[in-house]
Order: C-alpha cells, then structure tokens, then sequence
C-alpha cells in the first residue's frame, strides 16, 4: 500500500539546492512524539515553550523567538518589525531579500531596499555607506537596518569580526542589524564557533534563524536579541499570514534541532561535502571555482555545454545566465559517493571537451 | 530518550478548536513515506502532482490548486488574485477574514472588506445588495468578490441551493465567489453530498481548502474552479511568503486526505460528535443552544460562573464576553467518551447552579 | 481673449457640494500676493510659517501643523501617523474615510476600519464600545485610533461635551481621536465657540483641517494637538504623495482663511443659508426634513419623481438611492435669492405633485 | 494692507530649483478666469474638458488625461496603473522615482525598483538588459515597465532615436514605457521638436507631464499614450489620494500652459539661461562643468569652501556630499542679470581662492 503512494526513489540526490532534501529522521520522529491528543493552538504549547528554552540556551537569556513557516516570512516580519512605515533597508544586491523574494519586502511591507554592489555578497562599513545617509530629509527613506546574510548567498562567510564590524558601524548611524541565517548553522560549523559568537555577542539585533535547509520539513524562527529594536512582532506575525495553529510542529522540529548537536553534525557534514567537491575539481582543466568555499556551497565557471551535458544527469543551477556561473548546494544528507560521482562526471565530461 | 522529549498528555483533549488537535495518523505516515532523497523543491515534485490530481478528481478537471500554508494565506492571496488595487469584498461581519486575520486583508492586500451583519453567519443576494452597488464611482472601493464560508464561523451550513444563488447573484453583478472552505470537509459531512456539489456545480469560483482543522499538520489549498476569476496566483502566493520549499509534504499531507475517505470519516466523526454533544444538553435547563447545530460546533449560552468553572476542567472559549454565549468545538480525535465526560459535568454544574 | 478662455457662467450655483464653488476673493488676492520671486520649496517658506502661527493662535502653542493637497490626504496620512502598522481605527459607518475614499485607508495605510451603525453619524462611548476591544490578541487588528466627523457627513454637530466624552473615553481605553474636519468651521460657527473648543480643549490628538470646502482654490493641513500621538508625520506626507513643492501658495492661502474672520464669516453664511432652506421648505407637505439641521447641508426626503424634475433645474445630490433620500449643500458663495429661488422651486415642484 | 501680508522679496531669485519660482502671470490670471460661481467638482468641469483637448492636440486623439496633484502622484499612479502587484519596474539608479520620493513607488504601490547605474541618468536597450529578465519565474518580482525621465535628474537629453530605441526594445520583451517629464517642456524645447515626436511617436506608453516646474502653481498630468497600457487610472488616482475636488482650477492653468506657446516660451528661456551660466563660466580654472548642459541646470564641481561662500549669497543645493558636485537649476523667471550676477560671482570667490 505504501508502495503505491510513494513517488519518488529515496536514493535520487543531487547538488541543486539544500531545500530538495527531506527531513531528519531525527526531526521525523520528533513529529510524531509531538503528536496526539489537544494542545494550545497559535503557540502556547510546552513544545514551542521547549523550544524558546533552547534558542535561549544558544542566544542568550534576553532572546525572544517567534516561529514562522519560512525564510521570507522571516525575513519580511523581522524588518516590518524593525522599521517605521517610512524606513528602508541597506542590502547587498546579492541578498535573498533583494533577489528570490519576488518583491516581498517591497511588497508586503512597503520597504524600500537599498541595494549595494559587493565583490562577495558581504556588507562592510565603508560599502553600507554608500547607502548610509540622508537621515531627516523627508524625500529619501529612511535607512533604519542593515540586513546582513551568513552564511551568504554566495556561499562566502563574514568573520566574528566583520560582523562586528558593520554592527558597531550600523548602530553609530542609529541603524539596527538583520542577519539573514538560512544557513546560519552551516556559519557556525565554519566558523567553528558558537551562534552567539557572531550574533549576540557581535551587536546583531534580529536573527533570521533558518531550519529548512538544515533538516527540517518547515519552520524558521525570527530570534529577536535587542528587544529594543522591534515591535509589535506577534501582531506582524499573525498580519503577515506566518502563524502556524499548530505550532507544536514547529517546536518540537526546533527541539530536536538544536537541544543536542544534531543541527551542528548536518552543517559541518554539508560544509565538509562542499569542501570535498572542491578539492574533487580544483584541478580540473577549464573549471573555475568562483568562490570562496567556505560553507555548503560551490560555485564554478565551466563551459556551457559541459553544464548541459552534466545537467542530464545532476540536479543543479545555473546561477547567472550571463557568465555560465553554476551553484551546487551540499545538503545534510550528501554522501561522500555523490560528491566522487559527480566530481568524476565533471571531469569526464570537461575531458569530452566543450 | 522519547519520555524526557515528549512534553504533553496525549489522552487529553478538550473543546477550544479542531485546530487544537494534532494530525491524523496516516498523515504522519504519509509524511514519512514523502521523506528521503531529494526532489524538486517548491511544488515541481511528484507529491504535490499527485495531490493536484486527486483535488480535480474531487473538484473538476479545470480546477487548479495551490498550496500554501495557513487559511489566512489561502484567502489572502484568493482574495488578492480575484481583485483589482481599487477593489472590495463583501462578506459577513462574522468572517474569518472580517474578525481573526489581524487585518491582513486590509494589511496585505489592500482590501476593502464590505461587511454585512447576518443573523446565522450567511449571505443572501439581499444581504449582499446592501454592500454591492457603487460600481464605476471612483469614490467607492469597487465590489468584485462575494466572500462566504462554509461551514460557517457560526457552525451553520449553506444548502447547496443557497449558494447557488448567491453565485448567481454575485456573477449576475460582475462579481466572483470565494468560499473560505476551513471545514469545508464538515459541510460536505453534513449535506451527505461531494464537494464539488456546493463549489464547482453551484458557481464557486475560488476555494480555500482546509486542511489543518481536519488532521492535517499544515497545509491549505487555493482551489482555483474558474481560471477566469484569478491573475497571478503563482507570484502573489510567493510574494505573500506562501510558497512552501519542501511542498512534497504539504502534497503527500492532502494525497492522504482526499485519495480516499479520510476527509469524509473524520469530518462526519467530529459532525457526530457535535450532535451527540448537543442532544446530551439540549434538555439542560438554562442551558440554550444558540446556533443550529449543523457542523462540528456547538454555540450556547450558559450562567457565567458556570462557565468559569467547567473551564478549570475543559479548554473551551468564550465566543463573546458580551452574551456569555461560548462555543464547543469537536476534532476528529474526539471521543464519545469525551462527549459523555464534558456534557456530564455541564449538567453537575449546572445543577450546583449559578 | 478672457472671453474665449472662460468656459462657465459664474452666476451660476447650485446644491451640489460645497466644493462646486470657487475660491473665496480674499484668497485669489492671497495668491497673487505671495506669488513673484522664489522662495524655498516644500514649506521652508515664510507663508507657510505664517501661516503655521496663525494655527497655533488657534489651536495652541503646541500644535504642529502639515499642509496638504486634500481631505483624503490629511485623513490618511493622520492615521498613518497615529498607529502602528496592526493596529485598527473605530468610525462611524458614514465616515468619508469609510464611504467616500476609495478604499484609501486600507489600500495607501493598510488600516482596518471597524465601523458602528449610528443614528445620526455620531459616536458616542457606548458606540466606540462595540469595537473597542481585543487589545493583545494577535488575531484583531488593534483598536487605536476613533476617528469622528464635525460637523458630520449628515450636516450633524458634536457638542463640546459630546466630544470630550468620546476623547475621554478614548484615551482611558488606550486610543487617540482624530476629527475629522472638513467642515470644521462650519461646526465652530455653528456651535458659535472657538474651534479649539472642541479641539484641543475637548482633547481631540490630530485634526484634519478642510480649507477647500470653505473657499479655498486647494490644500487641507493636519494640525497635531497631541504631539505624543504621532510620529513620522513629515515622511508619511512625503511618501502620501501630499507633500507640495510650490506651499507658499497654500500657506497664503490659510494665512488669509485664518488671520481674520473669514474662515468664520464664511461659515457662519452657508449655515445660515442651509437654515433659509430648511425653514421655506419645512412646512411643504411631502417633504421630510431627515437630519437635523446644524450646519450646511440639509438632508430631505420627498417624491423621486419630484427630485429628478427638481435636478433638471438645480445640481444636487441624491444621497441614498434606496430611501430616495437627498442631499443640499451650502456654500460660501451660497444667496438669499439662491434659496429662495430653489425653496420655491421645490414649492412648485410639490404642487405639480408626483 | 497687502504689505504686512507679504512675507518675502520678489525680487529674490536662486539657483536652488525651479520649484523655488513661483506661478507665471498668465497662469494666475487664468486662476482668476476660472473662479465664481459653480462647477461640477472632480474633473467633471469645462475647463478640465477644455485642458483634455489642449492635451490631445499635443499628443493625439488617443491620449487620456488625468490631473493629478504632484510629480509623485503622476509617477505612482502611472506606474500602478501599468503594472499587476506582483510586477517591477526597471529605471536608473537616479531616477527621481527611485531617489527622491521618500520610497512612495515601494509604499504605495508596493513596487519593486529595479535600478541600474548609468553615467549620464539615460537607459539604454542594454542597460536595461541588466534587470530584464525573469519572467515566468515566481521568485522575482515581474520587470513589467521601464521607466525614463526626459530632460532626465542630470539635465541630459534623450534624443528621439533613443527614445525609441528604448521603448522598441521594452516592446519586444513584454513590457511597457513610461515617461517621467517633470521637466517635458525643455525637453522639447531643447530638441526643438513636439512633444509628441519623443513620447507618442517615439513609442512611449504613459507620460507623466509636469506642470509645476514650468510656472504652475500645483498640477500635473498623467497622459496615457496608450490605453492598452494601463487599468483603473480614475480609481488609482483617487485611492492614491491625488483626486483634486475644485479641478476647475487645474485644468485652467494647463489650458493656459498649453493651448498657446507659454510652454515653450518659458522652457526655451530657462534652458537658455542654462546655457548662458555654462557658457559665463566654463573656462573659469577649477570649475568643472560635470554635465552635459542639455535643460535648464548646469552640474558642477568646484572646491567646496567657494561652494560654502556662494551659497551664503545665492541658493542652490550640493548634489553629492561626496564628490562635491552641485546643481544649478534654471527657472521660466530667471534673469539674464541674474545669470551675470551669479557666474561673476563665481568667478570672483574662485579668484579668491579655496
């Protein structure tokens, strides 16, 4: 019977993106232990209660966390909530925010985004100014948040320190910091560090805490670490149609996340799997990794029919049409035998020529 | 290791909402069986295909669906995609979308929402006249989408000639319908006839499809029954932050519901329990039932402080601190024993009296 | 050369609206004066202070005043200022911001507008009631604003103590009160005392101050009374698309409206010309005087047959196409022979019978 | 008694906008024409029908006009009425639209910019390339029209042909042009050539006409070239707030504007005093001219201590802190002498030295 309903052949993984692969089995039987008889709709469960408990044990006693079904309602609630009806947002041209939302923070929360040009898709001092001014004249929004992404869109990392850097910046022009963390796990697992380390501890204000690319079926969390900086969070929650009735779900996924390590195995297993394909084809004739590997994410140049022909038989993306620019995403449950798999299709196919 | 992470009693349930209880047991299976290997993220997979085809089995082959995540975000973006910017939608003042959406009608899409007061949450073509009329006066949001819900916010049911003419009504005037299905499995239930009897064949043309209050974890549909009636769904439900990325679990979750009966048996199961809940009280002096019992609530008045105390035992809520007058909700999971147990402590305490 | 480029005959008036008028002589002569030279753009101009001081003469030293185009503007951007983006503003049904904008509030501020049936366009304490609540409950877009109207859309008036109990009730529930006053002078002459007496000293937070509808070519400020009760309001007009470029000419104009007495010579005229009406008519057999008469406009009832004779002669409005109810407004420009010629008409017309 | 109203110096001119200026005489006089007696408010008036034809003889029988209060007005309505909510619009990272509007396109109409840096303010078919593109693809925001500004925000020019390069090329992809002419007028003056040649001729959908940097006291016009490119105009202006009551007096003053050659006239002599400020001063040692004098202002770069001693006897604004430079803008009543004035002026704090 099961047969019949099921799809898809659970072996088939490739390199397009880390939100093709399904849930932990960890956080598959979480679901179920969560599940049976009533509980307080809308949030006010021990499951979600449990949750919030260990966000705290990771950010800090004073954090305030708000679950959400996804990264866009993440992200588009915690800027409404950092912004005046009048504000704007400084971004990197490269962030999620500014390029996948289709509009949503312009849309939804009527925010202006004012986008800079990076080499990497990282925001520093002197590149935020470019965009950092006009403060009081009532033609220009207002720049209130620099909203930062770590691990980036790239795939690049900021330091503890560049963080600091651009939050120390942001908060001495009177502007409060978003970093949007899709992947913020796979940051710590690279930095080797602590979450806190470059959040809390480094001046971030809001935390765009991302699940789904690390194992979860749903859910992000809006992790709020100055309270000063936001309000009305719930009502902009519940306006924004991200209140999930059954938020147990959503808790329980986050307790088993992040009560143990399971949340740091699967980040540095992706990063590790990213670094092996790396070194799999740095070597290769013709292939040019792009850059900086230092998450889960490659980035690489090669010819466009190579591209094609590899496309056949991989699952991944063409990031930029114009340069022929690829990305392949590593997920939790990439196996060393994919990476050598596809690591020896690429060079067989680049030694078939363009 | 399962008991220290297992943080409530399965065996207690209680009357507060169908939103309370948890997800339907094939449902967790079906969840199970969608997991493993990666497929393509945001709706591109064999699930949500599956799943699409088994609502035009239910709903006709034109029909078109799309998931998303919550009931405020199925009508938000019906709503959104059956309007122009200058447009309004006429509905009950009862409405979900009038009463528990947190504005987002107004908030997200910039809806006008032309309320009507009704005596049993329902529309009629002369209730709807008192709200349509204005059109091509610039000073008036134009009237272009009659928005009913069935069951109803009230636990009352249209008959499926009632809805036919308020279809034909609304159309006759250049306007669309959206019927905001939550429990439309209830009212299915209860009028013994298909769903399609009461949407696609009475001139339904949008559909928000509940799924969560019928044992689902999450997950609603847009069930598009007239294509002419909407622009855009794929884009607004992205920018509405209402794409889901692992959406082969919100498809596995509705294969599950409408392949077979499991819609119908826990819709006519928690309907039966309403009855079987209200005949046990009916006789109760001073307890009145206030709205006909015809889906899965029960509406009454009962003495205040009689109220309060079955509260200590069960959750339940007051539906208006104005009348006193509280509403009892059954789910799939509960129990005629549940029944039995609740409507004997009504009558005990009703008999300690006031 | 005038004669070619003059398209209308200026003797001709009707019962329209109190905006078919032109501009009062006085203010023509305020533009032409402040006109020659430039001056600094977009209200750092001295016709603009002046006109500014001439408010706070008015209105108190604590007023801040913001010019600008029209009533619609000045409500909404009021409103804007005066809530956060949840929150929720309590008015009467026949408010113009409910029945005569377009939707704006909702569409341009995302406001919920929770609306009160009234007798006579007035809200009182017990009416605000009945939506004033569900503050803290995430699901209710948020009370914080009640909005009135003075003199009403019904040609009624608030008394000094009617809107001191409103304001008082407001505040001790946690709200501001607006006032709208497109037709504020007409209430202060009518009530024959100083606007800031049912202004300021009656505890209204913001006023929208009509100068169009009492001889003015164009422009409406708002005047905040309570500086707590707003932020923002600079950039919400500029991003309102209220901000003018050239305000030197709306300045003059309210410097000339407000300096002297002719603000209050104006209104004091088309109340009284609305009091002629009501007066020749009154005793008509057929004809229902509706509302009570207490400032421009005056609200009747008699036969459709005679209204559509009577609108073949004179411009004027039929309220309410149900009732067969009509409306007619008096201007500053309004005639004693202007009434008298039309209550003879009507007179006539009533003869003529149905 | 007009002295003590009269508040400032009209004998005073600067360089600061051409929005310092105030109305032209004719346009005053045509105020005065236009006033007594009674009209039918909101458009419905002779000489708002008169100003429509004016209109259609400039850009053909096809061409439907709404007046609007301001250039933001112009330019949200117009973009709005081109575009579906989940559409963007492409324009240059200096367009006014995207600097100078307080973010209105993103807060009002929920618009996504998508911006392009340009060295002269010009798209091109290939600028514009850098943001087409997308479509189909729900998660970017929909480029659905691009938008020009002629004479653009650094008074160059669009010849003809590029004009029509520009909107051939949007055709071809899908997407519609519109046409922000704040400054039209020397736009056409400078081409000596029609308005019509570079707007309906050339292609262009929408124009936003301006009317107030030519010596209107307050108006302007959205002129739609092409029906098919826009829905809901009449709606969209007036929930966007910029639907003028007494209209009479908008469409009087461009009646005046247009019907004759007072357009023209007085661009042609504010383009040529920008002529004769560049000519008076460009071979001055250490004053770069940064621009192409095409319009009515003249862009420099001088050192910034000159720049601080100039502005202490003539207004004019810095247009980058960063580089510098600064703009001076040149009015329909700007003088021969007071262009002497100003370059000697120049001339002798450059002699002074920085």
């Amino acid at each position: 019977m099961a047969d019949e309903l099921t799809h898809h052949d659970p072996s088939e993984r490739g390199f397009a993106s880390d939100n093709y692969a399904g849930v932990h089995p960890e956080v598959l039987e979480a679901l179920a232990r969560a599940n049976g008889g009533h509980v307080t709709s809308y949030g006010d469960d021990p499951y979600t209660a449990a949750a919030h408990e260990v966000f705290r044990a990771h950010f800090g006693s004073q954090a305030q966390v708000f679950f959400v079904f996804n990264g866009t309602g993440a992200n588009v609630v915690s800027l409404q909530a950092m912004t005046q009806r009048w504000d704007a947002v400084i971004c990197a041209e490269t962030a999620h925010i500014n390029t996948d939302e289709c509009g949503a923070p312009e849309k939804i929360a009527g925010l202006k985004l004012l986008t800079v040009s990076t080499p990497d898709g990282k925001l520093t001092p002197s590149l935020i100014d470019r965009q950092a001014w006009g403060w009081g004249d009532e033609h220009r929004a207002q720049p209130r948040v620099v909203s930062i992404t770590q691990s980036t869109e790239l795939g690049t990392l900021y330091t503890v320190e560049e963080i600091a850097a651009v939050t120390s910046h942001a908060h001495s022009r009177g502007m409060f910091v978003h970093l949007d963390g899709a992947r913020i796990a796979n940051a710590a697992a690279a930095l080797d560090a602590p979450m806190r380390s470059f959040t809390t501890d480094a001046g971030v204000d809001v935390v765009s805490f991302g699940g789904t690319k690390n194992g979860l079926m749903y859910g992000e969390a809006i992790v709020v670490l100055n309270p000063d900086a936001v309000r009305g969070v719930d009502f902009l929650r519940k306006a924004a149609m991200q209140l999930s009735s059954k938020m147990r779900f959503v808790g329980a996924q986050f307790e088993t996340l992040l009560s143990g390590d399971l949340w740091l195995r699967s980040a540095r297993h992706s990063n590790a799997m990213a670094q092996r394909l790396a070194a799999a084809i740095r070597d290769i004739p013709g292939v040019t990794i792009t850059r900086e590997v230092q998450a889960n994410a490659v980035f690489a140049v090669l010819p466009r029919d190579v591209t094609a022909r590899l496309q056949e038989q991989f699952h991944f993306y063409v990031w930029s049409e114009h340069t022929g620019e690829v990305r392949w995403m590593c997920a939790f449950d990439t196996t060393e035998a994919d990476i050598d798999d596809f690591s020896e299709a690429i060079r067989k196919e680049m030694a078939r020529g363009a």
